[in-house]
């Protein structure tokens, strides 16, 4: 199976972008984490990206905020799926997402919200379960849990109404 | 290989989708298109994306303008990764953008940029590439025609200049 | 009399939600509330939606955040009015606003401010108004309240300032 | 049966809102059209809204642009629902539509999208259909008419790609 | 000398306002404060309007907050000059701006800054001084003032990094 | 009577400008026109507003696009009102009414709506009949023409719709 | 003297890329052009910026539109200064202001406003002048230059007003 | 060597700007730092900007907040480059960086991004380095301990993670 490889761009967004770890540990997907900078380390990003796919990996996740241009640098140099995260750091998120989800035809990255690192993870998950139909049953059942969770809100919040 | 389902709120999106379609064909991509309304069709469309692993979908590209729900509506039934083209109705695109974008946690969209459906297109074969050696092949020789064409540009440019 | 739905996408919604509640007691409007979302639970969402005529209700009120399509999605599939409130969870709640707001041609949504769950409310009771009297001769009161505490108010204030 | 009263702030708006007459005459509901503005003729506006309840009025449709106060201030002086569409004359019709939604609490007005007429008939419609079976009846007509144009604008795209 | 009208929508923008006050005092400028709702005291906030000129009212200022309509509606009935205060409460109080700035042509409001009371009374103190010459001497003398205050402030500063 | 100066930046304003000049020939106030530039004829600008009291004027109406300084720079010299029409050159007018109405505390510029020339000379008007009551009295005419060319607008609508 | 490098992400760029160019020749300064993109052609983009320096180039002028990654992509890996043109191609070019200019800590970028090559060419002017007097001299008269432009557009405007 | 002058509009702004300083104290580039203000002390600020070069500046870095004009008024009547840092005072500073960036054709402002007095020291120091090759070399390490700062970075990340 392929691993996923997780981005971002200072450590400082670590805080958001464990979601997406946490997601991925759920589910048993592979993953490796690197801080890499598009503009403070750009040869180690691009490496990174060039040999993403021999060396395993399947997926990228890159995380960035502001001038967000980390996912769309690594995106130029691979032909792997590219997951984007705007991180909230400015401009109450405005300018990173748009940053990344405005990339030019030819080049796409797919592009999830602001801060949203739990959906970076799920949507790795549910690109992988293309090809590894234990994931799409394993997708399947967290999407029950979501239901019931629902449930058990209403439940709690019923009573407590009542 | 997986088919992608190209699903449009309106026809009147067909415009801006076409070019998703163009990139499927370009990539020998198998695709059905359907027009689709989250909120004039909304059973279709859930029972679209509930069927569509099982008849042999792989990725769902969904265009939609304005409060533009079809891409979540369906991401949140399937678990196919669903790609979100955000149509540019009003407001320059920036409400369908945030209302594809900023899906709660749980239910990912992948968004691409405002009108952008070429990139949908292309990253939905990125998607299908992991499964599929042969259309990673053809995302590098992509790859090298997009950069063949910035030269070709480049070329006519200086000589205009010149 | 029409009973009053309320539907929030998320239980945290509910500091927000509760003023429309204490609105419709103090007209002592009857109402039930549940938590349902478009993405986590939609069959719920969409039966409530479906029944809730026949079921009683006169008005559904819903809340969401972010990619909020909870509104338009209980909007789709019923021809009762359906009031939305935009949640601020995000992007100061312009996300919100425009998710609930900016739908398509043939499926309004009768759109509040951003947090604005006592309008909700106050707009369910205007609208249930048409058809029981006594309701309109609270509005009629409510609005003398209203303007006694703004009388109130400028005598407070006054007194601080002399 | 109520008729339904829509103020335009001017007649330039009249090429909008006439979307929303449409509909009222599809629906066979009564209506009548004033030009009222909330600034440069207070006093009608006031006036009319005032005296609406008791001249056979159950809902107000008020379309205004820019800074655009009439809804409000029609709200502030009935107790009807009233309905607001955001004109799109600057600004592409931010400036309106916040204008309109973001109203203080205690004074509601349902507002729906920029320059959103059809769904504000619509709207007003369904309200109405609360105290009027047979409106309830042909809003469900209405909405598998929706759903029909979706299947025929379907059936014409696939003709033509195919 | 005329005196200066101010009106706040609600008791909560005092704090705010209460700045406008401050400079009035300062200048030993007439004033009058009142509370009064474009929505929930409409009557009150139009009377005083219309009679402002005649009880010695020579400028208004009104401060109100979200769709800030308190301004535009007093405009609508005086030929005094009023200044509109844009009170941050929502959306990082751009909403209150343009509901304020945005009049339509024939009534303009005379807006400042978002909670820019301190302005707003300077500006009536500005208009004053054209038919009392000794109000100008003293805006002369503030600005001089002003203008020390920075110098005071950059010998600190530098005192400070020496 | 005091006369209007009226600054524009660039002779390209002019046709957004001239409203003003012509609402001031309307009420019979005198006025000069001239351009000039905050950035491109500083001293100009400034020499203007530092002498414009005594040269006869009582209000200065700057108009200005973009980064739009010159309202604010004037105003920096001078103890007169100075209105500020932002002019919508980019971004929908939204830069020239930030960089207009967010002034700094001390410096008020009374800014009018994007492109709002008509307005501002009104409020030149408006400021020059507190020293001039043949003003108020034309100002109170203009009010009920503004009224009667509502109500005229209504009959015209309604006639087309009889 | 150094040479100014001018790069735009696409040869669509050239017609506001242009006015940079003129501003180049008219003070004499040495130029080259270059069609790269970030995204398509990102070693050429970047083998560029590195060895720019070494070449002869002291200015490095970027354009790019969108998630407009160009600038801060050459600066990553440049010591010498990158001036940054915002292209409006989308979202009226906020987009590409805020992609450019809000760049991380540690790697500026001089931004110009949107579509603003001339102010960029301007720009490069003024820093190429620290090390060649000619130029400061010209920047002189190009500002007097600027200053004559506006008094005969006055004069122009006033011959047609009176 | 040219000196660095550093101007803010008020002392307040001193904690944001205090770190253009550190750099240049870092590159050992010689600096003064002034508190003046475009609309407080226009005379100070432009007296500043004309005498610049000749005492011996050869960047001016000009920090505002709001409506922020210091910056471009700078600009107005020197040829040095003026480097703006918009501060975030109000609207999380998009008034700010507006307008400091979208001055008129003629005179830049080199603009960074909101709050980025760090970037506006190194793009200082990068137009300095054209004519001191000093600071060239100490800018290339100052890449190198930057990307040295993301690996030790990466390595505490995954140290705090195994």
């Amino acid at each position: 199976m392929y691993k996923v490889g997780i981005i971002m761009g200072s450590d400082s967004d670590w805080e958001v972008v464990k979601k997406a770890v946490e997601v991925l540990k759920e589910f048993g997907v592979e993953y490796e984490v690197k801080v890499a900078s598009a503009h403070r380390t750009p040869d180690k990003a691009l490496n990174f990206a060039r040999s993403a796919l021999e060396k395993g990996f399947g997926v990228i996740i890159a995380a960035a905020g502001m001038a967000a241009h980390l996912p769309g640098v690594l995106a130029a140099v691979t032909t792997l799926p590219v997951i984007g995260i705007p991180i909230k750091a400015s401009l109450e998120g405005i300018d990173s997402l748009l940053a990344i989800a405005q990339m030019p035809p030819g080049v796409p990255v797919a592009t999830v919200g602001i801060n949203a690192a739990k959906n970076a993870g799920l949507l790795a998950v549910q690109i992988l379960s293309l090809s590894d139909e234990s994931l799409a049953q394993k997708l399947y059942a967290y999407k029950e849990k979501l239901a019931l969770e629902v449930e058990e809100k209403e439940q709690k919040l019923l009573a407590k109404l009542s």
